[in-house]
């Protein structure tokens, strides 16, 4: 088991109708707020009104932003740096998913910086403060709700990168599984791909003595695959949200990355998928994580890949590698049964564009921690999933 | 799942020489502190010459309260309540294990409350105000380095309480594993035992939907079955003690509590068994807790029984009542390798005396959760567990 440090503050309020809580946490913060939310589904759902109402019954007065897009963009986090600058607001309540609570992360810590935000994402300078935020969610998927991290697009670069720092995690975050229940059959999926690359990349580390944490993580597995099946196709089953839900969190809390490395390879590919094309976060990665899959399957990574395949899909058998490639098939079986595009192709993107993505890739340096990928091999694995024709 | 409000914001600091992590820390809080630990090992393996080093270095000025027992009563609560009101003490670091960290926490709600601090373990009143806490764990089990409870014996009435209280979570843990090296073989089989029964106790709920909990749950029961014996034969094997340490916070924090109940019929058997005879809190579980198990198998409980064999002892077979006996019995044998007693009769105690036993165990009420136990029930229960001659 690697060391660790490992700090989750945030409070968690987790049930139906457990916005009731708002008022009291809100009253613990300056009454003066940006209210950070998304496209219209909020105003369609209900809770958009249901926020206002506590807002205003509180006396907190505040600012809007909304609109904010899924793979949100520097665009966004300067304009909510203005708002708060303009108007004084010294909190910032996020609803939504991980889109409206990143960028919501990113207004939080440029606010309080001088420089350019983006340099927080480039590594170039440390954020030191950042207002105090507070989160409903409303899509489950990133666990941004809970965790320190914040994942943004610079648009003129077309670059997606992540920030992560302990002063980024919410204060609060307010989780009522039937506010998931009208997120669309596709956005269901692709949030539901997302969580299994999270346990994945969590899973695949080069650090072997990980026997608690990969338990922990097979029983994260199987209930993203029991209920992210039923989740697609019963968008009103309160245990499915539910159990997706504070799945999502528990992925990505630091609560099962503690005393691990993740290698995170198929989520910076995805991630150029997204700056570049704009292809939805959860999509990419139901794309490229079964290729990333057959690429890294090798003689030292053979034995987690069996662990794989037994302990998640009960694989039988004495043979390493056919175990180890039924843990894949059954990978790419439950991606496909989520009804999402398993090619690149799919996504209109052309083959001949393949070599500027994984050259954006490897920007910052080869990537992934159980095997490492250079632009080569990165280029390798998106042929694989570029499809045939 | 249940709804459930949730916030750990214990910093923890897990690894080889964290200690080194003490300084930055303890300068957070006012310089006047009361230094508690218990009996003379920390003595003997070197720490305690290191904190008074720290302290030292960093002009933190401390009085000492040595000498906590294991089961601590009331009298050495009210010892460091005076030592911390006679000195103005502001923070309490405690170094050791359960017993030294739930008296700290009762010292620290005892403080700020002008009434008996025994009315929080009778939930006559609620703590309202607590001085902060850090520990240092040297001995492995109780979870209460990062949790919010804290059980304390009356010795005047026998008693054994629990109280629950977010105030009492401690600021910090310092978790090295290489601390519990020194830790005896039975006191580490006490604790595997009081891990195990923690797990337990939490697995049979009488909530049905938890399976999200459940699978976390199990990764916790196979990691504790696989180190706890290999730390009961190999004392400075690190992986193990390293597992069972994190094991043993992950399975009391709430993480895995969180969206189910317990049921604590074994614990509040146990408990007793300590206050009235001093009886080691880990072996008094580790007799209590098999019998527990077979008188509450029954046609409610016996899905619960199936997947606990099956998923924790890989049972096979298609009849439940066998598959659920074979969990049992394995359980069984997993504590005898621990090589712990068995039966009440081992531990000195009189047979007349279990009527005494139960009585006092339902003083507040029926015990347990997912089977109600009353004092006839309890009864059985400890009669099974005495053990012919």
């Amino acid at each position: 088991m690697l060391d660790f440090d490992l700090v989750i503050p945030t409070r968690i309020y987790f049930g139906k109708n457990k916005i009731d809580r708002l008022a009291e946490e809100i009253e613990k913060y300056p009454n003066k707020i940006l209210f950070a939310y998304g496209k219209e589904s909020i105003k369609k759902n209900g809770i958009y009104t249901k926020v206002i109402e506590i807002l205003n019954e509180n006396d907190v007065s505040f600012v809007e932003l909304g609109g904010i897009p899924p793979n949100p963009t520097l665009y966004y986090v300067q304009k909510g740096i203005e708002l708060c600058r303009k108007n004084d607001l010294q909190f910032i309540l996020a609803v939504g998913g991980g889109s409206v609570i990143d960028c919501s992360k990113a207004i939080a810590a440029g606010v309080r910086y001088e420089g350019d935000v983006w340099d927080f994402y480039l590594q170039t300078a440390k954020i030191k403060d950042a207002l105090p935020i507070g989160t409903i969610l409303t899509i489950v998927a990133s666990g941004s709700e809970t965790n320190e991290g914040s994942v943004l697009i610079n648009e003129s670069t077309q670059l997606k990168l992540l920030v992560l720092n302990d002063l980024l995690r919410p204060k609060f975050a307010i989780m009522d599984p039937t506010y998931t229940f009208t997120v669309s059959k596709k956005l269901t999926a692709a949030g539901v791909a997302d969580i299994f690359s999270h346990i994945l990349e969590i899973y695949f580390c080069p650090e072997k003595n990980t026997y608690l944490q990969d338990r922990l993580l097979e029983g994260l597995f199987k209930t993203c695959i029991k209920f992210g099946i039923i989740a697609v196709n019963e968008p009103n089953n309160y245990e499915a949200r539910a159990n997706l839900m504070w799945t999502s969190s528990l992925a990505l809390n630091g609560f099962v990355l503690s005393g691990k490395i993740g290698d995170w390879a198929s989520h910076m590919i995805g991630h150029e998928l997204s700056a570049m094309y704009g292809i939805t976060h959860g999509i990419g990665l139901a794309i490229i994580t079964p290729y990333w899959m057959e690429y890294t399957l090798n003689e030292t990574t053979l034995d987690k890949y069996v662990d794989f395949a037994k302990n998640v899909w009960e694989a039988k058998g004495d043979n390493k590698i056919e175990i180890a490639k039924h843990g894949i098939a059954k990978t790419k079986d439950f991606l496909k049964s989520l009804e999402l595009p398993t090619t690149l192709r799919e996504m209109g993107i052309q083959e001949s564009e393949l070599e500027k993505v994984a050259k954006k890739v490897v920007n910052l340096g080869d990537i992934g921690e159980i095997v490492k990928l250079n632009e080569a091999k990165v280029l390798n694995i998106l042929r694989n999933a570029y499809g045939g024709k």
